[in-house]
Formats: C-alpha cells, structure tokens, sequence
C-alpha cells in the first residue's frame, strides 16, 4: 500500500506532513509513503528522524498552493503543484491513494479533473465522521457541492451508505436527511423532493432528521447538501470550542474551581480525544475514481497519521469500488430517477 | 402595558405558562397579564397562588392546538383555540402584546393572518438571541421561511438591524451574511446574490460569516434562510446538550471525577445560566403589525416569565414600528430592488 501525501499542504507543512509521515512508517509496516513537494524543505524536515529508508520517498514538486489561493487559478496555473503531482501518481497508478491538508477546494478539483468521476456519478461529495454519544455519523455532503438537486442528494446518500459498509463493516446503515422536522411534509423544496426519492430507494431510510438529533447517534449516514453540510461542521466545530472556553472560564470564577479543574484535566483530555478531528484523520472524497482524503487545513501530526491510515484502509477495502457497484446497481432499478 | 398569554401553549402547560403569568405579576409592576385558554384549567392551576387580583386576567377559550397537528387545519379549523383568542386581543387592542410556547408555525400562521405584514415586508421572519463568547447575537431567519429569494434575507437583515437598534440600543449592529467562505465568492446562489443587496444597502454590513466564527461574537445580527437558520438552531442545541453529557460521563469515570464535579457545579450551573434558551424568553416574529413572542415548546415558568418581559420590551420600545420605519426607509432609496 502506497500512499501520496502533498507533504505542502495544511497551516503546518510541511513540518507536521513530514513528521506524521515518519511516525506512520515507524508505526505501520503496511504502509508505504511518497511526500510530494520541494524536495529541499522535506529533506531539512526529514534529517535527523530515524525511519525504514525504503518506505518512504520523496518525489519533487516545485509550486505549492496557498491556503487562500483563489482555487481556479490554482487548478488551470500551477501545473507543478504538489497537491497536483500527488493526485498524478494516483493516476499513474505508482500510489494507491492521495492525501492533503492543503486547500480543499483545489484538492477536490484537481481529483476531480485527474481521476474523473465514477461512473454514473454527476457530482461527488465530501463525507465527515462527526462524534455522537453513541458511534460516530457520516454527514454527506460536507462541503463539496453548494447548490444541489433532488438526485444529487440521493447520490450522496448512496455513496454514504456504501461507505458505510464498506469502511465500516456496517451491514444496513440508517441514512437519514437533515430537515427542519421529521414529518415527511417538513423541509424545504429540494428536501422534500429528495424525500420521496430516498423513501423509495433499497436504502434503509429512517426519515427526516432534525439538527437537535444528529448528535443522538441513531442515524448512521446523514445526507444535506454541501452548503448546509459545511456549516453544520463549521457551526459544530465553532460551538464545542466556545462552550469548552466558557466553561474554563466559569470554573476558574467559582472557589475551588483550579481544583476542580486539575482534577477533571484527564476527563476533559479522554473527552478531547473523543470529538477532536484529528482522530478521525480526514473526510474522503466520494463518487472519483481513486482514493482521495481531504484533511484539515490546521492539521497536526496526529492528524496526518489519522488520514494516512484511513486513505490506506479506505483503498485496501476497496470502498470507491463499492460506491461505484451502488450507484450502478441503483441506475439499472425499474421507476429510478 | 398588558401581554396576552396563551394559556394552553408548550408541552408544559398549563402549569409553567400560569406560574410564569403569577411570578411576572409579582415581580414587575407595570405587566398585566390576560391568560388565554381553558378557564377551568387556569383557575385551578390559579388556585392557592397570590397575586394582585386586578392584573391577571382569564379570557376562556375553548379549544387547544396540539404541538404536533398539522398547522394548516389547526388554522383553519379552530376558531376558538387559545392561540388565536390570544392573538385576537392585540387585534381588538386589548392587549400590547402576545406570548405563546405552543405549536409555533400556528402561532406565525395566525398572527400574520389577524395582524398582517408590516407594510412593505414580504415575509415575517423569527429572531432568536444566541449566547457568544462576548454578547449574544441575534439569528434571523430561524425558522419561519424555507425556500428564500435575496429580497427576503435582505429584509430579514433590515428587519434583525432594526430590531437589534431599537430593542438592545446598539447605533450601528454588525450585520453578517452566514455563508461557507469569508470571501464575496463563496456560498450558494442565494447568498452570492443576498451578498451583493448587503453590501449596496446603507447597513454596517461586515461581509459572510462561517459557522465557525458566529459564536465568537463579532457579529450583531446573522443573516441566513429559515431553513439553514432552524438546523442551526437545532444543531447548536443538541451539540451543546449532547457535549455536557459527554463530559459529565467523562468526569465521572476518572479518578476524584465525583469531588471534581461537586467543586465546579457552581461554574456548570453559572454556565447553563449564560446559555440556556430560557434565559432569553422567547423569539420575537419580526414584519408583522403587533408584538408576538414565540417561545420554545420545552418552556419552563422562568421561561415563560423572561418571555412576557421580553413581550413588554418589546412593545414599549415600539420595535415593529422601527422594523416599518426601516423597510420603509430601504424602498425608497434610489437603485433598490
């Protein structure tokens, strides 16, 4: 298994990229890493680090793209990128999978544009695990697509529920679509429209689901749009912050509350662990040709670990190849969209 | 200054909407209250409780919307529910203003149908007050319309600035844009085009803000759909519910956990305080003729009591008629759509 890592992209390349690089390879016999990006910053990165020198190689890119970049000007002129010579070798077949922490949107088009889409896919889609009481839920479309069709959103549903099993060994997941009540007649024109399409999928469909229960764990795969997806993560992951620096700052207020605090450090630390996203290591790209992860842009090594790991397992059980089997096997249904 | 209470609304009442009436009255001297509902009912749960006589008021009524009936029959059909005696109060002006914690689509239904749209409004929008790092922010839209066109959510966005100007006497609220990118190319259709009408209009307008930075508190006023605004809503609260169980469990599982949390309970219970719903009482409807506070199904006799002053306030301060002056103001600027 041999995995591209755009060694370039993320707030902290490429001294994080490389460093989750060599503790991946230190960590992981089964696992093989290209960093991909200006050869001289990987190699001052990498001197002094103590790793199997056969496992990990450096293939140089002279252009990075900025975090800010605008992404179309980024895709169509730097040719040279890393983020682009990363998804190359993918294609080219010398690594198995992509992974970047670097500007989203470019690393999505250039996928795109270099692998295709799978067959039968319009548009493909991000899926994030988020945290919830029970096991965590796969919420598609993340970010990817902003303005969407009925048969987009059930397209998102598929590739859900096929990674869901795939990746996760979960033989019928529950896919639920966020709305604003759960009664069938609730939602907007385009939630309403993907109801009745989901309704009368294979799929097992639970129904609407609305934002106070997501965080219930009861559905497994939950389906939006992208422009609502992206601010349900965002909203998320700003809340959890301020509600963690609120409550620092109420137990610093009360007598005792430095106690309290340092005797509930490891509890806040086990429930850190729990929510934060460099566990879950990256959000895959579903519905291309390839294996492709997006990571946050404020990675840490951990981080990159996480997303090394997963763009290896996602590869190894073959999960595009599943995705791709559901769409088709949905396509070919009599009465389908 | 006299708030008409429907009685029978939220999964609580009578009970909490009849203990919140009595502690108002006993608190606040300039509040007359009318309760409006199932007169046997009130005057049992009346009975035994103390309170100036000549403020509390019973009007009967003698049907009850449920929570989940379907909103259009329950319009329709009854006549003699206690939301719409409620409402039909401040038609007849026999009182300022309405509260109602029951069925919240039939509480908009009946007020826009009895009271009308301010002149010049398309579409009433709910504003909800939501706790950040410094003061809270108001959301509008946060429920009340699905499927907008860039008119609405400017008006949403005059009607939130106009409101947030006259009832928290802020000269010049920072008006946001909620959208997936800082930047005027990022977000959807909707809010590429709503973008464009911000920035032309005469408003403090601080450009899109991500999910990320609404609780940090540098907005004023956040503007979105009532469809992105009610998951929003919801998603805040089941997140924040579902992290103080996650930490709670947490806490209990490590060592000295128990002592740990008896120290901070004062910090949990000063947090709670600062971000529970029922600390700010209710949502106000903005762009129609009247006052209407629509409060959360889950409201307790605080809740209640922070909602009718919020009625008061909110009526005192003749806010609809500085909603009307601002919609008005926007018509006839030259170039306006």
């Amino acid at each position: 298994m041999k995995v591209a890592l755009d060694a370039m992209g993320g707030d902290f390349a490429p001294a994080v990229t490389v460093e989750g690089a060599v503790e991946t390879i230190n960590e992981s016999e089964d696992i093989d890493i290209v960093l991909v990006g200006d050869e001289p910053s990987i190699k001052r990165e990498l001197s002094g680090k103590r790793f199997p020198l056969n496992r990990l190689h450096i293939k140089h890119a002279s252009q990075t793209v900025g975090m800010d970049e605008p992404a179309l000007a980024a895709v169509r002129k730097k040719k040279d990128s890393s983020i682009r010579k990363a998804v190359e070798l993918v294609r080219s077949q010398d690594a198995d999978a992509v992974v970047s922490a670097g500007h989203s949107g470019v690393a999505m088009a250039i996928s795109l544009l270099l692998l295709g889409a799978s067959k039968g896919v319009e548009r493909p889609a991000i899926a994030t695990l988020m945290p919830t009481l029970k096991r965590p839920f796969i919420l598609v479309d993340a970010g990817a697509n902003v303005d969407c069709a009925p048969k987009n959103l059930l397209q998102f549903a598929l590739m859900g529920n096929a990674y869901c099993r795939a990746m996760f060994s979960n033989p019928e997941p529950k896919v639920a679509l966020l709305s604003i009540g759960e009664e069938d007649t609730k939602g907007n024109l385009l939630t309403k429209e993907t109801f009745k399409l989901l309704k009368d999928s294979e799929m097992r469909f639970i129904g609407n689901i609305e934002g106070k229960d997501i965080f219930s764990g009861d559905a497994d795969v939950v389906v939006c749009d992208g422009f609502i997806g992206n601010i349900v993560l965002k909203t998320s992951e700003g809340l959890a912050e301020v509600i963690m620096k609120m409550l620092k700052r109420e137990i610093a207020e009360v007598a005792a509350g430095r106690i309290a605090y340092l005797l509930m450090k490891p509890a806040l630390k086990n429930f850190k662990k729990k929510t934060d996203y460099a566990e879950y290591g990256g959000a895959p790209l579903l519905g291309i040709n390839g294996t492709c992860i997006i990571s946050h842009g404020r990675s840490s090594s951990k981080a990159i670990r996480n997303a090394l790991k997963v763009a290896s397992e996602f590869s190894r059980k073959k999960v595009y190849g599943a995705i791709t089997e559901e769409i088709e096997a949905y396509q070919v249904r009599p009465g389908s969209v």
